[in-house]
């Protein structure tokens, strides 16, 4: 393990991304909240300052090419370091005056989690708000695919960062410059921001409203500034505008820059988009059912409810308008049963992936088949390509690392005293970066009640599954740190 | 598909497993309960006439060798006429008057998975509580391995038929030919309930005692005779008993064919057989920790309390001593956990059992190697020998198929209006074999307030998970059926 390889970037990243504070500066001062711009303003110099020194001193140190482990290194205290830097503003002003929280808060923005520890959301200022929804749309893209963006000196080894920071983009198809790449994805992302963010003030919201939304929107967060979520606006045109926005994050961005060059028909060849529409729509037809024929909404607002948290489950996003605690127990069930599984690769959302789903199922069909046919040969095929037999291996590996995760932070929540619907759950949501779960932490809810090292571990889980498990836990083998 | 050849061996184990009936004819009779000597006796001569008539208009029928397919569909057919026949007496009795209810229970009976539908068991007559214990027995071991043991005339096409009714023995190891192989089998069964029960008789059960729950706790099915379950004894020495054989029911009958036959070293060759100890004594000793920590119980209550209900869920028994929904957290949380499980192939336990789990886990940290190495050639050892890669398709492929079958049966669950974790622990315990679960059917509730046409799908949830959901899916491919 070479260090140096990892600090220099670490620290041009760190430098970076503390800029970012400048724009809640700058709403803290236009909305005259004198504690927030100190504390902003402290933390962006002081981080600004630290890292500027530093590289002055490291500036002789050559940048090799950053190789396979030292990217996994690199890609993990990045992300670790960032959220802890970006959590001071919260701590510093005294908006969340605990750490823990201040920390789960941020880990859980950036991972695009979306879930809170926040009793009351609309006390926090304007600009500690802001703040909070700009982690969700950084990490939402990936800081790392940002960094390489914008970072010439990040090219070297760009590529491996970026499959280090997995769940963005599926590099290699769009450009075959890996900066290029990066620019692209982050430059549709910039544009389907802007377009929702206009389309939600048209329908009504505030400036302020409308980008906050929409930066949790297309990073498939979930953190909104109203305590009632997009449900505090009573508008079913809204409503609709998140729903397909939703949807549209949940879709891989490599096939909207196929969209948007022309090639639209790739999309028809899209394995995992056809399952994607089916699962929204079949779903959202069921609870559309239970919810209407249970007389819980009228027609139309039985198939908007039902639309929204659909997308916003099966996307990872975590919106809400109504608490489905509250619905008939179908209806709830397909809520849980669409916290197994996350939208589309190489989208914003998290958990486990359509994709995987289907590559195991059809390795489930063709095994039926050998029962009656051992002698067959028979391969898997995705999007009219065959699978190879490494990566069915690197997808049954990668689920059921995902199945010890999620049974393992559940352990933990349960081990603070926690039932076993809220810690199972709590353990799906955070590391299939949702928000919402069952139990204690539904929709309408949030997870203040956890003890302090339960909201650490908890955010450790956003993180691994941010960073899709392998890139985490490959760190804590001992194959990784032997010569 | 050939009908002849599954048509005479279908009626010939009806037949016989009829016969068993004579059993709990005679107890009712000792016990002097009319209608239960009605019952019983008039579906066994029923069943035994119809078999033999049409057994001797079919004698001039040829029985082929037992293809692949015909297997499958002889064996499912096999647990569904039998299971259909057995329950005609506590339905005809009246001593369970709805005909759903009395098919539910006897299915659990066969699939070992002892989840009940009575409110008051005993308030049954002594044969009908008997005959629902024997269902364990009959099962546990397999009626196929039964039949192939005792009817020279399944010997054609018997090895086929036994891995069609998979989770019995690991067949080919213990020798060359089938129905010894299954004679063996089946000696060892016997033997091991004679010398429960006579313990536990020497312990203070009476021999009707002894037996039934000698029969539930060797097959790890989980009946009682006792509202109370083991727990109805409060005798420490009789759940000892009861831990030590649950225990041995739940590791690989082919091993303790080995220790029989002085081979006894070659259980410490044995991965899943260390695995299966170590989970035991970690999970026993963290629930005791828990229950002693939080002033549930004294320290030996508490070690006892810990490895009794380990025990029975891991090994998928479901006996019950406590009822573990009152426990602290984090022991109910360890129960659940090993609702995932099963304890080992080749026992009488149900689940997904441990070898599968071991294996996808030596996957999984080959596959973190690989990230670092991604030149290297990894294989997985199980026992010293090598696992072929057919075998890790198969294990991915059947434990996606498992989930799918848990969270299918949750959902039917829940669209009955059955809250989500009671949806959810009913399924894992179903398809698990388990019995008992979380919600509304914990260890000391039962499965009676289920519609009549949940428990009919709950029966094949039971008998899927009991015929390891291959055999049970592949009837239901198009593959299957195709010329």
């Amino acid at each position: 393990m070479n260090f140096k390889t990892i600090l220099k970037p670490l620290i041009i990243i760190l430098f970076f991304v503390s800029l970012f504070m400048l724009f809640p500066t700058l709403i803290a001062a236009y909305y005259k909240e004198p504690a927030a711009v100190r504390a902003f303003f402290s933390v962006m110099v002081s981080v600004v300052t630290v890292c500027g020194v530093s590289f002055y001193f490291l500036r002789h140190w050559q940048i090799h090419r950053i190789a396979i482990r030292e990217s996994f290194v690199l890609v993990v205290l990045c992300w670790v370091s960032i959220s802890f830097v970006s959590a001071l503003p919260f701590y510093i002003s005294g908006a969340i005056p605990n750490f823990s929280e201040a920390f789960f808060e941020t880990v859980s923005g950036f991972s695009t989690t979306g879930a809170t520890i926040l009793t009351d959301i609309e006390v926090l200022p304007k600009s500690m708000l802001f703040w909070r929804s700009l982690t969700h749309w950084l990490g939402g893209m990936g800081i790392i695919v940002l960094a390489v963006a914008v970072l010439p000196l990040l090219g070297v080894g760009g590529l491996q960062l970026l499959k280090a920071e997995a769940p963005g983009p599926t590099v290699d198809k769009v450009s075959p410059r890996i900066s290029e790449t990066a620019k692209i994805l982050w430059g549709i992302y910039v544009g389907m921001t802007v377009v929702e963010a206009m389309l939600l003030n048209f329908a009504g919201m505030s400036y302020f409203d409308a980008f906050t939304h929409a930066f949790a929107t297309i990073a498939t967060g979930g953190f909104s500034p109203k305590n009632e979520s997009v449900g505090a606006y009573h508008s079913a045109f809204i409503e609709w505008i998140v729903i397909v926005f939703m949807i549209l994050a949940g879709m891989s961005f490599t096939l909207h820059y196929k969209i948007i060059t022309g090639k639209a028909k790739q999309i028809f060849k899209s394995t995992e988009l056809k399952v994607y529409f089916a699962v929204i729509a079949v779903c959202s037809v069921f609870v559309a059912g239970d919810l209407y024929l249970h007389h819980v909404y009228s027609v139309h607002d039985s198939i908007r409810q039902a639309f929204f948290q659909v997308s916003s489950i099966l996307t990872t996003t975590g919106f809400a308008t109504a608490d489905y605690k509250r619905w008939p127990s179908f209806a709830q069930y397909i809520i849980f049963l669409l916290m197994f599984s996350g939208a589309c690769s190489g989208s914003t959302s998290g958990g486990v992936k359509l994709i995987r789903i289907v590559t195991l199922m059809k390795l489930a069909i063709n095994e039926l088949k050998y029962l009656v046919h051992p002698k067959a040969i028979m391969t898997i095929f995705i999007d009219g390509n065959v699978v190879k037999k490494d990566m069915i291996y690197s997808i049954s590996a990668f689920v059921f690392l995902y199945a010890v995760s999620v049974l393992t932070t559940a352990c933990i929540c349960a081990l603070s005293g926690v039932g076993v619907l809220t810690s199972f759950t709590a353990a799906l949501s955070t590391v299939g970066n949702i928000g919402p779960g069952f139990g204690r932490i539904g929709p309408v809810d949030n997870y203040h009640f956890f003890s302090d090292w339960v909201k650490l571990v908890l955010s450790a889980s956003m993180i691994m599954g941010r960073l899709e498990i392998f890139t985490v836990m490959v760190i804590f083998t001992r194959a990784f740190w032997k010569k």
